[in-house]
């Protein structure tokens, strides 16, 4: 797809592979940049609301409208579709839609969310979730990303005023209905034979960050019997994670993150914090397995002479997108394959807002947030097709 | 004492605590030109021989002189004690010496060797190495920091010409004894309620790299049953770790710093690194304890559908240091104790190639590498005294 390789020098990851695009850092203002110069030479109007979302209205921006978009961050060495494909799918719809000589009946937007992933700050959905109101600002502003920088300190740098941060009534206002197409994580389609599908929902998910804290010492001179280290403990945990997951049906545990203090090959750490990301079919499900994974915290931290503590940095329960809506969809494109997914999006937020709806655009390997991430060209066509069709439909 | 203090300012790590100086960063940089300054003031000659080490001569420089000094890096996030206590303290025992009237009779120097920690490059005692031939040079230039800058970059970004690093026998020749004093690490001379003891033999150890290789995947979609996750391999042979130490006597393992690849929340990394920290009391046991962590490193890759690969990045055999020098050095401080250690020193190097002794200062709480790690003032006294004694009597 054109957008995507007008992209793909932006935001490269040579030491991770992949991309690394974190919200208002160097590479998302670089694709921000993109966006607006692309929806400009559109004739579409560029905005960017309270909360550093941009929308890009085809006609005069109203309540009610027709939004398509997703998300242009991706995780730490991420792939080229997940977010972006959204992105440059709904310019290319809104292109296909003119030579087509269609005109909508109601205000259309193309929105790009900021910092989806949470790759930055650690809060997944910022955008959407501080536009909706989940998320109070004074407890997103003081969000700091690796180097210590806060998201208020980001937003002010990005020409935003952190002040006016928070729900936004006005812009939901606007949004009649959401449709987000998003590169599919996972291999429902490949298994259906189908290039494009509907989202029915979303698993219960969030993230939980376990501190473990010993004693730093030598690691030549202190015996194992007079360690107190907290590395053991997190490792057990890590172990410990995996075994919950999988003692209940369709859950999901992961640590990916993993950062001893202070890291020295020679030194126990003082500290060792991990980040749990866990979900599961429903809220009890998933908390079922935080619960399973935070008592095995607490005997590891006991076993090794060690504190720690487990602080939930986000969770959302889980989402069933709107039936109607969905049916509507699906029909809409012929009777396309309708799945759930074990990934979070920006409409997963906003679907307890307005009628909300999702397409997958099929992954021949289900491989996502890794440099394989992948869809063929045909089937990006095809999401583009289907994309416009959908709004073609709503906004009519 | 003055020199600790002037140099409490330099390399402050806000986030870690404590201390992170390393081979030719900036702050070490800053602790050389502070070293030179203070040996000039002192009347003494400073050179920076071949492989970036720093002499400086009391009277004129020539073969089979005394030598004593440490080293001023650190280990990320350590303490102020561990090297630049044996440097200061070389200088002032020069101070006390002339104090005393004394003049030496051979040729004496203060030395400060580089990157001893390895904290940068990786390899512990890259200067005293290098000196030494034990370390190739073609190989050390190539060893590259966290940033990939090589150590042929650091070097010439430091002035120091990398095709001349290598075994340096010019050098070599002009150390007829070494005397290194250390603060201690461990309790020993608590428990002998001694505030000055004798080496007299380090144990035998190495730093593995051990790289897991998997699939990076979303931790969302990627159902657990289809997961080649390295991070729930490396955790396992962390555990592995723990246990293979405890099972041979006197041993240590130690796995302190872990770089999972991404390293995102909501992502299975699709590679980890882990570095082993593994020391016993002669080289048959260390290589066991290695062995044995090998091959619970293979059983875990097998189980989680990864591979691993095992690199040793540096061994040491053990170090005995020359008997006849420590019962003199000991006797010469009237008897003071004499006690072997867990941790590796440039003198541990040394050894096998001049005569070679360590001073250790007692430690209240045994702790170091960490911000914990200290010394009473008095006992710093007490060490510096020692150190004259002994360089009055080699140097005599």
């Amino acid at each position: 797809m054109t957008g995507l390789a007008e992209i793909a020098g932006i935001g490269a990851d040579p030491r991770r592979g992949g991309y690394s695009r974190h919200g208002f850092d160097r590479a998302d203002l670089a694709l921000r940049e993109w966006f607006t110069a692309q929806a400009r030479r559109r004739g579409l109007d560029v905005e960017c609301d309270r909360n550093g979302n941009l929308w890009a209205w085809w006609g005069r921006p109203g309540d009610g409208a027709v939004v398509t978009g997703s998300h242009l961050d991706s995780v730490p060495g991420g792939g080229a579709f997940d977010g972006p494909l959204g992105v440059v799918s709904a310019l290319e719809a809104v292109d296909l839609l003119r030579e087509r000589g269609f005109t909508p009946g109601r205000p259309l937007a193309v929105v790009v969310f900021a910092e989806e992933e949470g790759g930055r700050f650690g809060v997944a959905c910022l955008g959407s979730r501080l536009l909706t109101g989940s998320l109070p600002p004074e407890t997103a502003l003081r969000l700091s990303d690796s180097d210590g920088v806060t998201l208020a300190e980001a937003l002010r740098a990005a020409g935003i005023n952190p002040t006016r941060v928070g729900r936004d009534d006005a812009a939901l206002a606007r949004i009649g209905t959401f449709v987000e197409l998003h590169v599919e994580q996972g291999r429902g389609l490949v298994d259906l034979a189908a290039p494009v599908g509907v989202a029915r929902s979303i698993l219960a998910h969030g993230r939980w960050r376990l501190t473990f804290t010993g004693e730093g010492n030598h690691a030549g001179a202190t015996l194992m019997v007079d360690r107190r280290d907290p590395m053991v403990a997190a490792a057990q945990v890590v172990v410990a994670a995996r075994r919950a997951a999988l003692a209940v049906e369709g859950a999901r545990a992961t640590v990916g993150r993993i950062v001893p203090n202070p890291g020295g090959t020679n030194a126990i750490p003082s500290t060792v914090d991990i980040w749990l990301d866990a979900r599961a079919d429903d809220d009890a499900r998933t908390r079922a397995v935080v619960a399973d994974i935070t008592a095995a915290a607490e005997a590891a931290a006991v076993d090794e002479g060690c504190a720690v503590t487990v602080t939930q940095e986000s969770y959302g329960d889980k989402v069933v997108f709107d039936p109607a809506l969905r049916d509507e969809v699906a029909a809409a494109l012929g009777g396309v394959p309708v799945l759930p997914t074990g990934a979070g999006h920006d409409a997963g937020i906003l679907a307890a807002h307005v009628p909300t709806a999702m397409l997958f655009v099929r992954n021949p390997t289900g491989i996502s947030h890794a440099p394989e991430e992948f869809a063929e060209p045909a089937d990006c066509a095809a999401g583009v097709a289907a994309l416009a069709d959908v709004l073609a439909h709503l906004a009519r």
